[in-house]
């Protein structure tokens, strides 16, 4: 296989590319009119301005239960002197909502209203016309207009149109996206066995996913099977699709690198690109073009890319088709919790985590990687890292764009610091209540979890930091580092630790003294990790130094991703839970049984959602959820130790 | 017809009712799972946690196009000290996305690799183990939990639940919500021929706007045939339905009177009635029950009470079945432009028009009943005023819930003042554009416009004040109105004014002559309309004494409400424009030619969305709209007339 350089001739910022690209879409033309009822017509965009066939109410009608009278008749009555009216003739008893009678112009409520006798009422003040009448038109009058044209139809729309008679109403067609995956190492999710994914090959989830993309955005979608990297066969898909479609999404191959078909089959399609290659991360590999005048669309394969350059182009060129703007971006002002680094030239869109802390609303970062869809399904909002910038500092507040409700996020419970898979059992089971809250949590290790919890940026820590001095869990910890914080310290789990090795042990490790074979390759923690902080106590103890251990300078962040560098073979051993071994059914050499506590500021300690937290952890399902992941023990010796 | 007083034995406020009512539903109990595939997952409520059945990426693949490498191989390599690799063993060549061949650890980017020739490579830095390598399981790792339950899945989340190797997941069963509309004077709209409705019938729309209501909350539902006001039959139907949905809705009869049966009904199902009477306005008569374990609500027939009481007490009841929270009130800080008055004991939600004008937001109230279904189709936001305040003063900022997106209401143009049919015809063209721009007027006659304008509450008001002393239109009001605010005068344009009477004149009204005869009763408008200053004007220079004038004191905010008010045989003459007229089919007495002008603040005239306004009225299809309308004419003496 030969490669050459990835060349994008003429990148652009992304104000400018979408500029271009929406500008040559015929906004105005492209859609034709339907009918459809009034009840389907929800979600749907008014192709005219809708008119009232009648009005509403039709008829003057009582607004109060009482008598229907002439306003005239009563005009000088007063409690000095009542006046009485002829039941039938000068009052006529109406229930709210009944038309008032021939001749009768007010209603008088039943509570002002004496009943003397069956012929005879009597009332002691005077009323004036149309008082109590809900007249003709007062909501609606025939022909006005409803609602003007490039309306979004509505629930409660659809109560005014049928009360103006409407029953049916002109909508535009939707409009209709072919979605055409490319790229001969996709198989799809429906192919994958027990086995697995075989080597080389990838899940096609792009085009589900932009399928219900385009739905969101008020369009039609029908994907195309996957076609293979081959320039003359996407050509003749794309060539076809520009007669029947109004937009052509292809996904994959969108780069410039040798086997990125895309650019080349909209040519030979006879389309013309309009931008290949835009200033954006992720996102970069967008290619925008139009096949006469049919826009298409080269979406890049990583998923993060594919919703970003959706989100950038697509969906503002499906507005323009259907002459709306749905674009709702709220902006919101959070503190990054950490420097965010940024390319010059690029601008760039990083993930984040939000969380109500206190007062403040911060911002976790999450991973940058394009190709990391659980990047943008975890993350609350999007900040964007302008082309001039070289990154963000922490503390000084930016602009996020949410990607969820702000009040949903208000109620996300802000864990940092060490990783434990019983946190996500923790995520689930708050899920169970109806009290909305949920745990967000990201995992940078024990110490720098204190260090969220010193600064006000989490509501609570995970931490597992011995004390090699006397074999204590956090408590010195706490001491050395939140001399000034008063936290709790509840003691979540006891789990045991050791070496995960593959299934069998095949180079038959025993223990810490085979790390430094010739033939071993291990895979360590992060500095600042609790497992981090055992595994150079374990080495100590034994006189194992680390210089000779291969690997002990290669860091993961998480237990599972250690289990996963062994179950690959980038590694043949790691220090981690039993739990993150059975997980990936790795063989386990038991080191150790440690306390895994969540440290809480004191300041948090009694509000409902760790009350909440508290409620979930001290279940019997937690306790049972943790024996079926294997590994743990939540039997503490003291619950709520306060420091 | 008899009627009793009607009487609520316990009205609740509202946070009370909705905490009763929403106790009484067994939130985590009610709805089953079932399993849809990841595709027809997309808006559903996740049963229970989802787990990664496979890693992603599935295998080491190289990060970028370049070559593979041992990263250990590479050590030492720099510019004075180039390092050579084989093509095949050392180095080799790999595309972005393909495993990392067996051995290699490493992708060195194809720009930092100089190709010597089919056999050799040279680089010059050395690499480290992982650089450029996509890890197994850097985005997902098998057994990870991907969502806890009653997660909602997003488009987004399609794209990680496939990649997770996931094709279907539990999803709960959507709710099942029977609606039931009762009411003998209910008639379909479908049902509504030519001639409009009977009097004393109401077209049902609220059984498909509560439907439609009901899909947006995530569930389905099942319209019953109307029912007649029979408590037996009404409970027959509710004890059956209690057994086959999850949530019964009975519009109609929810209040106290003597022909409400929703409460009989409901205890002859076996009921048990939680709450009748909620101290909110609209939505008072609202009845919260419960038929075995399953919620029952009475929701008033007021399209508008209906509206609350679903948004009130069945879209939370809703949400707690499926154990989520859809709450997302957002909540801007607006002024109201008038003085907005409130019941002692009663929560009022009263429907607001916002806009931005300059800095401020401002909120401009909507009519207040509860039939009015407009009232809340065109509303932007509702301002919530509690039961112990009685009212609201201007110029105060207060919170509004907002019922759109703030973008959309960034956009709205606010017109306050006169009411012209052309407005309408402005608000629909200004949507064929794609600006997004959208025209938001309030009627309120012209004076009250321009001191809106004087206090900056709005973008443009209409006005056609005459002045009886030179016959002029507007300028001298904007002289001794608004001396300090420059203003531009934009003529919009010459309109024919004269007295609307019905079809044939069978009164035989010739001129204002007429309007003090016994037989005759007239309809005026408010004062401070240009309308009534032109009546007046008219009156004065007739010699025609108001006071003998029947209907002189009985006004109307519109030319549509007083030509509603002839047409429906209120009263016999009103004045107003001849497209009104002829938009209900009267006859018209012409009286005079009058300019309708716009007055903009100059601070707003050279904005986009003014330019675009202007650019609308300017338009052929405007004039040929105005035609269409008729009594207009556009061929106004100066256009651009500043002073």
């Amino acid at each position: 296989m030969m490669s050459k350089r990835n060349v994008y001739l003429d990148m652009k910022p992304l104000a400018e590319a979408r500029a271009i690209f929406l500008e040559s879409i015929d906004g105005s033309n492209v859609l034709p009119t339907e009918e459809v009822t009034v009840a389907d017509a929800v979600d749907r965009i008014l192709a005219e301005p809708v008119f009232a066939r009648v009005s509403a109410p039709t008829y003057h009608g009582a607004a109060m239960d009482g008598i229907a009278v002439r306003a005239g008749d009563t005009y000088g009555a007063s409690d000095h002197a009542p006046l009485e009216l002829v039941v039938g003739t000068g009052a006529i008893f109406v229930n709210t909502g009944e038309p008032l009678p021939e001749g009768m112009n007010a209603v008088i409520m039943i509570e002002d209203v004496q009943v003397l006798d069956d012929e005879k009422v009597q009332i002691e003040a005077p009323t004036f016309p149309w008082k109590h009448v809900r007249r003709v038109g007062e909501d609606i009058v025939a022909t006005e207009m409803l609602f003007p044209r490039r309306h979004r139809v509505t629930p409660m729309c659809t109560g005014a149109l049928l009360a103006g008679g409407v029953t049916a109403v002109p909508v535009l067609r939707r409009p209709r996206v072919l979605i055409i995956p490319t790229g001969g190492e996709m198989v799809d999710a429906e192919a994958v066995g027990e086995g697995g994914v075989e080597p080389g090959k990838i899940i096609e989830s792009n085009s589900t996913m932009l399928g219900a993309m385009v739905t969101a955005a008020g369009g039609e979608h029908v994907r195309h099977e996957g076609l293979r990297d081959d320039a003359d066969v996407i050509a003749g898909v794309i060539a076809e699709a520009a007669t029947s479609f109004d937009l052509v999404l292809v996904i994959g191959g969108s780069s410039a690198g040798a086997r990125d078909f895309t650019k080349t089959a909209i040519e030979r399609a006879g389309g013309e690109v309009m931008v290949h290659g835009v200033t954006i991360m992720p996102g970069k590999p967008t290619l925008l073009a139009a096949v006469g005048d049919r826009p298409v669309v080269g979406i890049p394969g990583y998923p993060v890319s594919a919703i970003i350059a959706f989100r950038e182009f697509v969906a503002p060129a499906l507005d323009r088709m259907q002459g709306v703007r749905t674009e709702d971006r709220r902006i919101v002002a959070a503190t990054p919790t950490r420097k965010i680094a940024s390319k010059l030239g690029m601008e760039e869109l990083v993930r984040v985590r939000l969380g109500r802390v206190g007062e403040q609303l911060v911002a976790n970062p999450l991973p940058r990687g394009a190709g990391t869809v659980t990047s943008i399904t975890q993350a609350d909002g999007i900040v964007r890292i302008g082309a001039d910038l070289e990154g963000l500092h922490p503390d000084r507040a930016v602009d996020v764009e949410l990607l969820r409700p702000l009040s949903e996020i208000e109620r996300h419970i802000v864990a940092v610091g060490s990783h434990d898979l019983s946190l996500d059992v923790i995520a689930d089971l708050l899920r169970k209540g109806e009290t909305g809250y949920t745990l967000s949590s990201s995992h940078v290790g024990s110490l720098a979890g204190l260090m969220a919890v010193k600064n006000g940026r989490c509501h609570l820590a995970g931490s597992h930091l011995l004390d090699p001095e006397d074999g204590s869990y956090n408590t010195s910890y706490l001491e050395k580092h939140l001399p000034d914080v008063p936290v709790k310290l509840v003691p979540l789990v006891l789990r045991e630790q050791g070496l995960m090795v593959v299934k069998g042990n095949p180079k038959e490790i025993g223990g810490f003294e085979d790390l430094t074979r010739d033939d071993i390759t291990f895979i360590n923690r992060q500095g600042g990790s609790g497992t981090r902080v055992l595994l150079d106590f374990e080495l100590d103890r034994r006189g194992i130094p680390a210089s000779g251990m291969k690997g002990y300078e290669t860091e993961e962040f998480t237990h599972m991703a250690v289990a996963v560098a062994v179950k690959s073979g980038a590694a043949d051993a790691g220090l981690g839970i039993l739990s993150a071994a059975k997980a990936l059914d790795l063989d386990f050499i038991p080191v150790t049984t440690e306390r895994y506590d969540l440290v809480i500021p004191e300041a948090f300690f009694e509000t409902p959602p760790i009350e909440r937290l508290l409620t979930v952890i001290r279940s019997e399902e937690f306790a049972s959820r943790l024996d079926e992941l294997g590994g743990y023990s939540t039997e503490a010796d003291t619950f709520f130790q306060t420091l």
